[in-house]
């Protein structure tokens, strides 16, 4: 009898899960579900108004993407539970939830239901920016020895900025808080009732260390008079490395799923991560590239290096025995769709209909036209703020070069090279502090879709790019993770080295740098790199004043000069 | 018997003439044809391509429209020829026509109408910017003095720069042009049979002073061996000012307009120019502002200052006994169109369609709707590149503070702003070098459709702006100076200061600054100046070098860091 794993994907806009064969990794069925709720931005469901930055989610919607999904894979593959040996799950990182004890939503209590805080706060939601500003500040005032872990700075897509943001504008929401979990950590408890916090995301994106725990209650105390008493307790105690088995499904969970009771389902994972051994990396020098909406960089290493400005490290983080490393652009595919949807012209939409193809094929096929340089156009990539070295959400899209007879697919390309800068940046930082990148490995909708794209990867990194065929890769690394659950006697494995050989998709493409393209882009990329450190390192802090104009309020203090 | 005169105005696209009742200037009709071929840009009539930044014209495009328009008044007035005591026409300037002796344009002889250079060179040719830079070079080395009237620099649109560009690049062609002809004149000399040449073009854009004359020989020498020996001969020796007589109606042309033989026909005037006596100008301290395709700011006064940047000095230029100064910028309603062509989306365009407005009509009204500041965008206005201060066709658009939430109405809003912000350095200019600006006279299309960007125009200069009622105010100025061409005696005036009180347009509206608008703006340009200066004055000379890749051509010696 045929064993198979099952994992699911949960992304910003949908879940996606799959059915993989534990034998080749081959996807015997996969099925995706829209979030009811979607993103909740502008206004709460009952109208009122959100503040600037806020980007919430209805963590029902989860749920209800495990109860439509799961039982469809039976169907759709036509198999038995007793051939599902193991569930393994990823999540976007940095989607926080304030739960009770139990882990029920506070959102979900009748009293707070129409409190924003009381819902699960999505990766972007950026309005917690100040929190982080003030929690860098005071780390680089008391000299932090954590701060060097995550590359000098930390983001406001994490926990502690959120926690701190949320102390500060509702604290009785605060108050009620009995654990603040990371929405990768509380589907799993959802599905084995256990309460664990994974590795991945405690050490990503919480500040927390195997050896040194989390920074001391002082500077919790110094960040705001109080915080200190609580916010630790509420970031978990049970700390899980990945690959490991979190638990088995609850009677529960068996009767809406459909799995059988106890199946093993495994530690939690941030989406991306689970991505690494899907497209069969299992050690050092190869880069796991994802474009989605956003862009990462992730890859292994063995020393535990400490690169400043990238988004921090973590030990046994993804592959057990190596330390992690993500880089991140907090904007990719996002700003394409951006353009498609404000700024490209009625003219180009009806071509596009007219061809039958989307307006994104279109433009990137009038793209590739042109040689690289040949749109007179450079854009710094910052649409949704800059998450790479600078770390700053108040930065801002910038575009030079425009002309009267600039094409909206000259722009179009001129965004995807900036991206592809954006990457490049990151890349140089691993490589200048001693971690090997030789090869990247791409995966994620726009790099199968998107072969211009792809080429100018290989063009501006001046290194081979292998795109992988794994369709959903999170949700075939998450099998994999479920199959290493179930471990050897369970049907399946007892590591991820075993698991990737064996399961792992297979290449699709291989780009390969064009050394006359190489050129012209080290060119380009020394003038993306003038007007980076120009607009973002205080050669001009126009962004901020701007920002500050738009908003009315200050931003930050680094706005001057007024 | 009431008297009329008539103005026919040559814009860029089509030509417009107006009858005007010359006792109150009121307009009894007026028509519009737009030239047959428009203008020649990527491609010559036969197919042939065009290198980057050409842009002609054909002449005969210019008879066309006489010979269409003038009976066309007739019958629409229902009035005699015997009731036109003068005729005057005006005409974009540096639009530059190679013509034999007898003012045939060299496109019109067989042999050489596939030849780019035997056509109409319209102003906004900006493929003479190496021969601009050329003469820009060698008069500053030789501390020529006629430099200061240009403000430093004189411009790739003007006449030398393009001559000089056909010397180099069509030697036959040159050595055919007898005369090389402002079309503003070449339209009097097929009206009246005799060549002149306007004070307003000779003074403004043909280095040429009253006193001085043309730069010396050797000056011609030193940008091009043997350039110095035809060039000013070519360039013209009848000097006529504004507000004279040039001629009469040929029996030629009579016959093609109707018009009485010997209808007293104006000198030539610049386009811009025309419409100062139209909204009233008639002394300092009022300026006129015309915001069209490109944005101008016209002024006189009484001493003949120097304005380092500016765009140059006439005497008796416009109005008799008056220094006249212009500002200019390149591009303005044209940054607009583009906006709406290429980079508006869809979904606003079926917006409009559905309520039956124009894309900048629907667009305007969102924009309007947005506090200053709330867009959070700041645009450079150098699209076409900077003819104002920094006088570089190199120079290009850019735009900071985009984000995935900027919506096209603010980036419209912020490409208006920005042109606004052009015209403040152009009035700061000016006031900085002692030339009183207390009140704007706004003229042209834009000024009577755009309530939002007058608006912007009054808080961001903190002055007062008056609309005026003018349809056409070239055209209705070049009917006023072909009333003065007519004298008392014939039934007009003796200067345009008696016609200006009778003949001007009424003041439509007026748009007062708003206080706290100003604030902010204040602010903002203070950002824009910023980033003026760094794009601009040498702190990032990234537009040089985008250029540079995007046509493959080393555009400038200001090319350096590669």
């Amino acid at each position: 009898m045929k064993k198979y794993s099952i994992g699911i994907d949960f992304g910003t806009l949908s879940a996606r899960a799959v059915l993989a064969d534990v034998s080749s990794g081959e996807i015997m069925a996969s099925d995706t579900y829209e979030y009811r709720h979607g993103v909740i931005e502008q206004q709460m469901p009952d109208g009122t108004r959100l503040p600037e930055g806020f980007a919430l989610q209805d963590p029902g919607d989860y749920l209800e993407a495990v109860a439509a999904l799961v039982p469809g894979l039976f169907s759709l593959a036509g198999i038995s539970a007793e051939q599902v040996i193991g569930v393994g799950t990823d999540f976007t990182s940095s989607t926080m939830i304030p739960v009770k004890k139990d882990g029920t939503p506070l959102c979900r209590l009748e009293q707070y239901k129409n409190r924003p805080f009381a819902y699960a706060v999505l990766w972007k939601h950026h309005a917690s920016q100040k929190a982080a500003d003030q929690i860098n500040e005071k780390a680089e005032e008391t000299g932090q020895k954590w701060l060097d872990r995550y590359g000098g700075k930390i983001s406001s897509e994490w926990s502690i900025p959120k926690l701190l943001q949320m102390y500060e504008e509702d604290q009785e929401i605060y108050e009620q808080t009995d654990v603040w979990v990371e929405a990768v950590d509380w589907i799993v408890w959802q599905l084995t009732g256990i309460e664990n916090h994974s590795y991945s995301t405690m050490e990503f994106k919480a500040i927390w260390d195997q050896k040194e725990g989390f920074p001391a209650q002082e500077f919790f105390r110094k960040l705001a008079p109080g915080f200190e008493k609580e916010a630790v307790k509420k970031l978990g105690t049970n700390f899980l490395p990945q690959g490991v088995k979190a638990g088995g499904i609850t009677p529960y969970m068996a009767q809406v799923t459909g799995l059988k009771e106890g199946t093993p389902v495994s530690s939690g994972i941030v989406d991306a991560y689970a991505c690494l051994p899907a497209v069969g990396i299992d050690g050092p020098g190869k880069m796991l590239l994802i474009v989605g909406t956003s862009v990462c960089e992730i890859l292994v290493e063995p020393e535990g290096k400490d690169v400043p400005g990238l988004c921090g490290r973590a030990r046994d983080g993804i592959l057990p025995g190596y330390y992690a490393h993500e880089g991140a652009q907090s904007a990719g595919g996002d700003i394409l769709a951006w353009f498609t949807k404000e700024c490209c012209s009625g003219e180009m939409e009806r071509e596009a209909e007219k061809k039958k193809i989307s307006l994104h094929t279109l433009l990137t096929e009038k793209a590739a036209r042109l040689r690289p340089g040949e749109t007179g156009l450079l854009a710094l990539d910052w649409w949704n703020g800059n998450n790479c070295l600078l770390d700053d959400m108040y930065l801002s899209g910038m575009i030079v070069g425009l002309t009267l007879s600039s094409k909206p697919e000259e722009i179009y390309r001129a965004i995807m090279e900036s991206i592809v800068f954006g990457s490049r940046v990151n890349v140089e930082q691993f490589q200048k502090h001693g971690i090997l990148v030789e090869q990247i490995l791409a995966a994620g909708g726009i790099c199968k879709k998107n072969e211009l794209m792809m080429q100018i990867y290989a063009d501006v990194l001046n290194m081979p790019v292998y795109v992988s065929d794994a369709e959903q890769g999170p949700a075939l690394g998450s099998a994999m993770f479920g199959a290493v659950a179930a471990g050897k006697k369970g049907g399946g494995y007892d590591s991820i080295y075993e698991a990737v050989p064996k399961m792992k998709a297979p290449v699709e493409k291989i780009y390969d740098p064009v050394p006359a393209h190489v050129k012209i882009y080290d060119e380009l990329f020394l003038e993306y790199k003038k007007l980076h450190d120009y607009f973002g390192c205080g050669g001009n802090d126009v962004m901020y004043r701007l920002r500050h104009m738009k908003t009315g309020k200050c931003v930050t203090n680094k706005v001057s000069g007024f």
